[in-house]
């Protein structure tokens, strides 16, 4: 395979600032970083020297982990400060305070926070040539999400023009979809379902390009890749939302309505999963589950996103 | 002394696993490792590039930070997430936490859980051929701590065959005690005794190869080691067992106490110590008292585990 | 240049045990390192190997990743432990604690508690030949704030006796001003000013050798260098001390009272800034603001000071 040209942004705000091109340099770098890195456990030293600030004003695990093993395994020095006892719960502005790390040299910010637009925003208020990860706001976008999914399903299925993508479950509150939706335009899937219960369907559904179902059998037909998001179970407490049981009767991926999709579809899900609520077990730890490996392939897109933005 | 052969072993679950050429063997690694990484401040590569991920349930100051500590000496990224915002937390199962930083690359897990077991279980549960290291579940076992106790009697009196040991206090919630009892077993120490209340002698204790006594007069006679333990004063609470006033009389290590034993008897407490209780600090301060030695050789002795487990 | 002496001392505990020329070897330590790694993104080896443990028993953010950044930067592991589940809530007593982390090897000690003489009490506790930089002891002292402060003021003028310095604000809690004080009396400032209101005024002014004004037209007059400090609003729950917004009117840096300054006058702030309160944005964000050099400055110093206690 040919050395594919890097891209040049600064920032990786939203999946919509990325063309074919770049996504293409991303799985190739993330490629190399699989192999030469996770494969290996051998320590890059791209980053040596600099420093990456993880800023999570929401909760996390895997997100905050997959970054900040990222950032390590390129060398590297990663501040992951406990937010319950940041400068910005003592009255100091969100702007003070990234721009404290930035003045202490701070080369990446990554950043969580339930409001859309942050990471855009923080970018904007910059006066270092640092960069700004948006690693999830709101239920706007969380790109490097979508990227690792679109490295993930390149890693089987390369030819997306080809593709059947299914999305199940909560999209209204989901900037994972979000961020895949547009990602898979940008490849050129062939054609994006949604299937979900009409009070998780966003508004906005005529402008995403995507086809919407409202049960597995019709949205699962001939599925070449099979998506179930979480759903959070505090948001089954609204009336118009199915409750755990119903969900998992209507919409949960199980061995059964797995069957309407093809025989050889993979099955992801971004994580943490709710066992017997949007997954069955039997389909989560499954043959055609890749959800590990989504998580695997997470950490090395994400050093190669670092890389790309950094070097 | 010519160089030992390197046990093969993949977790350290309980001391049980290991026989008198394995212990034999992580004494002269850790020797090793006290004289070329602590007394130098010298960074070892051996685990370079390698992610280690404690993962605590308990609160603990002293093994995670020596862990934490070993395993950075050693050149591993390691992982340290806070127990209050991991997945688990929202209703993810163990296993699914754990398999997910496999998926990220982690090769050794540090386990401490308050459920007799867990590392074993998890264990068993790995896809990868990541380790598991048993730092304390339960009241079970916390085989790297006996190994430190071990490796310190070792260092002042070699010939094991010839002691006698004194483990006074909680025995019946002490993993330490345990690991401590089954690592004295291995290595044929002559003699083992408990001095402790009767409301905390486990109740197996006839299997465990153990004489007991209830003064400190009768289990101290002509001891080598004296073993205090951490008693939790909430424990305290129950009638059954004295409280820190009558404990600290009958059972307390104070200088009188200690005059039962051989002059040149070595005076040893897991910590964190309740000065006053368990132990007068004339004594644990005073010269027979090798406290501080155990912490020393703690990361010697982990740094020692690890670089048996991973390489 | 030429180089200057490395002074020698093994803690750094408050301003007072410096001389003007361990300041001056500081000053150009740390100018240093902000060409060599600063503005280079570049790692030193000079702490490799070596354990720094941060115990910061005050909430902080700034102090304690500008600690962490330079350590890191010069090559240490950063032991950065969580005081909520710290030994000392179970009962340890503080110097048990540190002996603790003495044994497992650490080199230097970065302390900040909110009882005076914490710093200066564990260093003399110590058994190893471990440092101790106080990061903090109550109302007390900040020396390695004072020397950023100084090194900032040395950057933009580096003429000390012809100096006229003005500190604003909550002098009475503030460890921040009073190694700064002390600092310019060693660097032989030509005068020091504080302006504040009768409440926030030390008891001890008499001995600080400082002139004091209740009004920002009278101490502002001619000054070279303008620091204003940070105010808890808490504090201002107390009758004797005026109300955010009075305080504003009377003691507030704005265009209006800064005119009163030498035009090319800079501004200073400990941070994290009361935007409104005890500074105007125009101000902590216009033309003579040093406040994020400030930031920088303080990395740079905390290596130069690191450097020069563990080489």
């Amino acid at each position: 395979m040919t050395k594919k040209t890097k891209p040049t942004f600064r920032h990786l705000i939203e999946m919509g600032m990325l063309d074919k091109q770049a996504i293409g340099y991303l799985f190739q770098n993330a490629e190399h970083f699989l192999t030469s890195s996770l494969e290996k456990d051998a320590l890059q030293k791209t980053l040596s020297g600099k420093v990456v600030t993880n800023l999570f004003f929401e909760p996390s695990t895997r997100s905050r982990h997959s970054f900040l093993i990222a950032a390590k395994r390129l060398g590297a020095i990663v501040i992951n400060p406990d937010m319950s006892t940041l400068a910005t719960a003592k009255g100091e502005s969100l702007i003070d305070t990234i721009r404290t790390f930035e003045a202490m040299g701070t080369s990446l910010f990554v950043i969580r926070h339930s409001d859309n637009n942050t990471a855009d925003f923080i970018a904007a208020e910059l006066s270092s040539n640092a960069s700004v990860i948006n690693a999830g706001d709101g239920d706007n976008q969380h790109p490097t999400q979508g990227l690792l999914d679109l490295f993930t399903i390149h890693r089987h299925k390369p030819n997306f023009p080809e593709l059947k993508v299914t999305i199940i479950g909560d999209i209204l509150h989901s900037r994972v979809a979000r961020s895949l939706i547009e990602g898979l335009h940008i490849m050129d899937a062939q054609t994006i379902r949604l299937v979900a219960p009409t009070a998780l369907v966003p508004n906005d559904v005529d402008q995403l390009g995507v086809q919407v179902f409202h049960t597995m059998k019709d949205g699962l037909q001939d599925a070449d890749v099979v998506v179930a998001l979480r759903i959070q179970k505090e948001r089954m407490q609204d009336a118009s939302i199915p409750d755990p049981n119903k969900f998992y009767q209507q919409f949960g991926l199980t061995s059964e309505s797995l069957a309407y999709a093809k025989p050889d579809a993979i099955v992801m899900h971004p994580g943490p999963i709710n066992r017997s609520v949007e997954i069955d077990s039997s389909v989560a730890d499954g043959p055609q589950s890749v959800i590990l490996e989504q998580v695997r392939n997470g950490v090395a897109m994400r050093m190669a996103i670092m890389d790309c933005l950094l070097t």
